[in-house]
């Protein structure tokens, strides 16, 4: 049997495209029991899985949740709210105490990147990052390619843009890499000011202006503003973003050809997309929220087989 | 086999008597197996139902995960703390979503009335109203006729009388709905600020005496004084609503006749109903709790069958 | 086959020695158990546990969840944030309205002290106290004296020093009546402000100097300082209670013999013990957190078969 060649999912930076094909052919697996009468499997019953969650996150926790039922793990949840946490206790402390109850994986979500990378050093359980701050949210990439894939039989030599805020995203960056991994053109698309300064280090083409971007693509995958997370003054405001950057359905109906409008969600509709567009053909909004959990089923079933 | 005339739960106003007896002739059967030792029945096994719960209810939540665990269910929960919902995503994005995982059923409270009905518009699975705004609160309607039909072999023919604030009560506006539907005779009683406008067109007596409404009924069913969702001026105070319609066993048992106490729970005990009326022989409050266990097994089993 | 001389694990002042060693022996078959691949048994699978949370703690609820889960009980968490109990209602009609949906056994956390005994003289369930106020913590004491045993092979004749906020704490006082039933020597040792007046009629030691506290003893349990829960103005200031009381490997070190570290957590590292210290081979603190799911997996085992 194929194996990963990791032991925890901490970033797409970190695997190979051999890697992501294999938890793409798990998944299609996966996907066909979601759609029979009889969605669960036996796989990971005897296997226990906290979901540690520093971060709100419930469209994420309850993808990865359904996963874990689905899979007949058993699942806790722990969420920093009311936590010890509160109390002072450190990363560390509170991972080893969940891990000192015989805990076999960790699925975390913790605001500071590279928390995930940290425990990875320390502890003996398989970790999957979903989400750490800024950084990466490496099962996010993989749903959107198996997305691309779903819709064009192939990743590789597509041309897909990044539109938003790709300053403040992890969505960005794990796409970024995955895409690149898998063959795909890829370019990002925001205001200067939402654009991190190394973003030409990554090797993607750039472009300020949203219809550009949009003639040139073949998939745009555009991202939410991050109201909460954002406090700069000099940001252009939602009004002025939703004026240069905001997506409808007239400016999609005006370009020469089709493309594929994908979101991770939850969308400001309104805000960078209209409705009118969001709930259009071009969108695939859905679908990717449906590959979620066959995705997040493939990366937990191969990373059970990997014990330290 | 008999069928529900509905694909959901939204309203009592929606459904016929005989899918109330339907509901009723089912719950006798859950209730049984709530009676043995092993009080688990496979029959939604292979069910996944989300309890997305926009406005907190410890106790209508905990009886609905307990009814969805007894029949075997997969249970997710969903509550708007800590949600995509602050992040601004409306209501269809966030059903949506946790319908593109796959879930088969939705448990909903919304503070809104019409919430559930315009989700059934929208998508495929079976929706329970768990409570929507001031409208409707279906379960708790029927769970209180079942626990009348038990006490006295049937609901056709009893006098029922529902005291307190009928204006902002959805629990008062199902009632009045089932009992009607099965027979009964309605009064409501209380202050002239809590009725609501329209309540003759409604076909129910009004009696403003609370003294004369318990000499009349069979079964006085007294609500909550809503405390969070009164912030009316001229509405009576506490204590002039505890001295003028506060039910005490003195009161109770200065009537010529037996009746029933009920109530939806939870009591503020000293304020509608004192402690010494709640624990008497006459109160059949926790047979309400245990009810309702049985007849939201019911209602989600028959509902379970009744596929788009 | 051998009982508890109880129906509820109320605090360990009510139970026996006999009653102590039942629980461990029980605890010493669950603990293989824990460390088999497969780490579930089918013991309690027809009973539903309500885990009944009125004040936070992640650390105790998910050991009790877990233990709850491997047992394969059915789990209903009710956590007083969100519920009927900021809606003015009792705390017996609460945990009344739990019972009459048919649970049957309660663990519970209260700020009050007696919380769980006033219960259990009113309802049917099993109840175990998983912490009332500054009064008992059971299953902590129970699981501290079953890591001493571990590793020692006994608790009779070791000298068990307690270190810190013993005023406070019902970590302290159930420690203090475990240790004496199991025949150890028991110590306290703090600021005099944080003893409470009656601890001499305990019959423990109690020494102010902690370096002569720790050269007597064989084992230190140091507890945390419960930053949440002082306001007195004239106890020690955090940085005069890691001046005096704070414990680090150098002193260790430093000891002419060998001795054990425990703590409760969540550890303040750097306040009552250094990071060198919690982290040294002296230290059983993740051996506690390990056995906690043991012990607590034993006391739900042995109360559920002491029906009313």
């Amino acid at each position: 049997m194929q194996e990963l060649s990791v032991r925890h999912l901490l970033g797409i930076k970190d695997i190979t495209p051999q890697d992501i094909q294999l938890i793409f052919e798990t998944a299609d697996n996966f996907k066909d029991v979601l759609n029979r009468p009889i969605k669960k499997v036996p796989s990971l019953r005897d296997i226990t899985i906290a979901n540690v969650f520093f971060e709100n996150s419930t469209r994420t926790r309850l993808s990865f949740e359904l996963a874990e039922k689905r899979l007949s793990a058993d699942v806790i949840n722990f969420s920093s709210s009311g936590s010890s946490v509160k109390k002072g206790e450190t990363l560390l402390d509170t991972v080893n105490n969940i891990l000192a109850m015989k805990v076999d994986m960790i699925v975390m979500r913790h605001s500071s990147p590279g928390a995930p990378h940290f425990l990875s050093r320390h502890i003996n359980a398989n970790i999957v990052n979903a989400g750490d701050g800024t950084h990466e949210h490496p099962t996010q990439a993989l749903l959107d390619s198996f997305s691309i894939r779903e819709k064009y039989g192939e990743v590789a030599g597509k041309k897909v843009v990044i539109i938003g805020d790709i300053l403040h995203s992890r969505v960005a960056l794990s796409n970024i890499f995955a895409l690149q991994k898998l063959g795909a053109e890829v370019m990002v698309c925001g205001p200067i000011t939402l654009l991190p300064k190394y973003i030409k280090e990554l090797g993607v083409k750039v472009e300020l202006d949203v219809r550009k971007a949009l003639q040139w693509c073949d998939v745009a995958n555009v991202l939410r503003i991050q109201l909460e997370r954002q406090q700069m003054k000099y940001f252009p405001s939602l009004r002025e973003y939703t004026l240069y950057y905001g997506i409808d359905k007239k400016m999609l109906d005006s370009l020469d050809k089709e493309i594929t409008l994908m979101h991770p969600g939850p969308i400001n509709r309104g805000v960078e997309l209209s409705s009118d567009a969001a709930d259009s053909h071009h969108s695939i909004i859905l679908n990717q929220v449906e590959n979620g959990v066959a995705i997040r089923m493939a990366v937990l079933y191969l990373l059970a087989s990997k014990t330290a």
